[in-house]
């Protein structure tokens, strides 16, 4: 009876997925893209939420490391897609800090829930840019948390700048396309 | 170039230490004794930040996991004693909730900071446990995040029950002593 080592299995068709992508993604626009294509091939293969997350040097737009949710798969409620992306970039670059010249950008097809709120100022990022609003997810059945009203604030304060609704339509219709095939609305309906 | 492997390595001590601990923790105190001498390990062997965590059962105190700060050593900046406990106890239950009949209590050296905040509500914990302060860890330089005002509040909303510096004073000479030894306040000083 022990319990000393945590599993982290992602799936397979993001490690072969990922290959195909070219090294960098030249605009917020294309890093949304990957992020919103991760969503729903994570949709569409059964290995998560519909949640995906990107995370990019801000000068070169080289991507570090992509994230999907992946709550249900490895039985943690901690592996929301912005877990995910943040801790594969950190240990891709072996630091626990991202914080870099130039700033590195972390793209999520949903906002934040309270608790990747919370990981955010952690990781070293200095820009969010989301896709659907806390209403959208919500609007599923998932639950965002108790986050401080002036998050927004909150971030920038820190240093971190935040985009809010690019590309919104096509995050929603990856929502309700979850909802529409019975995706579980896992655990305590987090993301 | 991947990143497509998520990496927690659990220091050797812990995995050890473990074995020796009794099946069940009669009450309170002797979980928190248990998330104390966690921390004070974790400390003297260098394996991370001054924070230890435990998740048990409320009705038998049958612990299910103990966690430690690892963000350095791993190079994860989520991987703060609360979120290395809650996954390693679902993944021991191999549920990514652990909401169970009885309810399950954390227990953690420190209260949560923002994130582990966020996380213990998609946890399943039903009660929080908490020894030293936010004022405490913000007083050796740590910061706690952006937590909502009334987040005691916000909690037991939930139905998570909250009880506050229990050993605070314990777990306030073990901050100090972590100042004392020069333990590096990492990252954006998180924990």
């Amino acid at each position: 009876m022990t319990s000393t080592r945590v599993r982290v299995d992602l799936p397979r068709w993001l490690t072969a997925w990922q290959r195909s992508l070219p090294a960098r993604l030249p605009d917020d626009r294309a890093a949304m893209r990957v992020a919103l294509e991760a969503c729903r091939r994570n949709i569409d293969a059964g290995s998560g939420g519909p949640f995906g997350a990107v995370v990019c040097a801000a000068a070169t737009g080289a991507w570090l490391a992509v994230g999907v949710n992946l709550v249900v798969r490895n039985r943690a409620s901690v592996l929301h897609a912005e877990v995910v992306a943040l801790t594969l970039a950190q240990q891709r670059l072996d630091r626990d800090c991202l914080a870099a010249p130039g700033g590195v950008v972390l793209y999520t097809t949903t906002e934040p829930c309270a608790m990747c709120l919370g990981a955010i100022p952690w990781s070293g990022v200095t820009r969010l840019v989301c896709a659907a609003r806390d209403a959208d997810a919500r609007g599923i059945g998932f639950d965002e948390g108790d986050k401080p009203r002036a998050w927004i604030a909150g971030l920038r304060r820190r240093g971190i700048d935040v985009t809010r609704s690019l590309m919104r339509d096509e995050a929603v219709a990856l929502l309700e396309h979850y909802r529409q095939v019975g995706g579980e609305i896992y655990g305590r309906r987090s993301h």
